[in-house]
């Protein structure tokens, strides 16, 4: 079971909705099941170095199916997995990285937002998965 | 002056238009000025190979202000620039990549398509284009 | 839909067992419908460089839904997909690599075979596919 | 001396069990004396960002002779080898890496677990060392 590009292009239509109303300027990814890109967009002025993150954090939520907060939790130094962003060509583990599950539970894909301060980041994938 | 996430959207709405009209199914890139990615999206069902495709050639006709298939005329054995490819983490030179243009004629970003024949991929790109 | 894992030990088995018929030692990888590895296994005294190729193949025909030696017959000098090996972070074009369908007839995955001429490589990747 | 493909499938065979005994989904990578992959497998459901992990824990564990966990006490903040994960294209240096050695005590390989906790990770990659 995969996302659709109509539900990721309606996740991003809410989540550009939600950072212009908390006046940020976002970078929005949505990655499918197999973690692979479906849509993709740069709000103007957004942070240029921000839009790799945006793609990495979706990779990431869907490579541990888990918030990326969460998994950066663990990687600090002392940590149980310090370091584990040297895998997988580079994965971001602070907030703003969020599963995509459908109705059954089952992940689908994963969204990714970067451009502002990581709890910004994270209310705006949040308002993008609950448009599903 | 660097086209803006609207007109993007603009430009992928009417390429997906043009991809289900003639039967295909499409990734479709706009990159900036910058030839950084603005908006993407991949259509249910089309090639995965061709996402990476579909930004490289996006990519491409932006660094060389060129459509993509003239590039791939002169980096053929015997040419110019034979193996151009080669530079900028890959180029892809065969046609689905054309630069995007302001009223004034300068160069604002680029499109870039793939997930079919190379001619219907260009067809694509036109039509993208042609919405602006 | 997505090959298993016991699936994919099918397949790797059934191609092992034509390898040696043949007197032919392979690399054999497979992936599943989002390009990552599901198995993989490499005969002892097999070419160390057909182990990135197994892969590569195995990848590349998931990309494209087609054998790799089919898209290589475009990817010549001269032909509509030169140099496409650039792309996805390198492709593998000559044949060895084969969709894996389900009764459906939708793409489940792909096994890429590496170690000898690409005849042996694509005879024994169809003896994989017809294991299934 | 370097492990046999029989050997790894025996390894994987064995490290599988354990991971369905105690109730985990893992991804397991062997690599050979040269640290190249000899044999993998990804249990259905396994997280798939343990992919890349799997494989990279098990070379770490063959480039320097010694489990993954032991060589992460030295990579912390303030440690003698801090961030040497930066090397060898990316290391893994927490536990689920396993150096193999024959009767005499040569290292052959090394195996490589991801998937669960580290310690459940390690649990598995021992029970697939003992199988030898």
């Amino acid at each position: 079971m995969n996302i659709t590009l109509a539900q990721a292009e309606k996740l991003i239509s809410a989540a550009k909705e939600k950072a212009a109303a908390i006046d940020t300027k976002m970078n929005i990814a949505v990655v499918d099941g197999g973690a692979n890109l479906v849509a993709f967009a740069r709000m103007d002025g957004a942070w240029l170095g921000s839009l790799d993150i945006s793609i990495k954090k979706a990779k990431t939520a869907r490579f541990f199916d888990m918030n990326t907060g969460d998994l950066g939790q663990a990687s600090q130094p002392g940590g149980p997995l310090f370091n584990i962003e040297h895998s997988n060509l580079g994965l971001i583990t602070f907030p703003g990285g969020i599963p995509i599950k459908n109705a059954e539970g089952e992940v689908i894909g994963a969204i990714g937002v970067s451009g502002s301060s990581v709890e910004n980041d994270h209310t705006v994938a949040e308002a993008g998965v609950s448009a599903l």
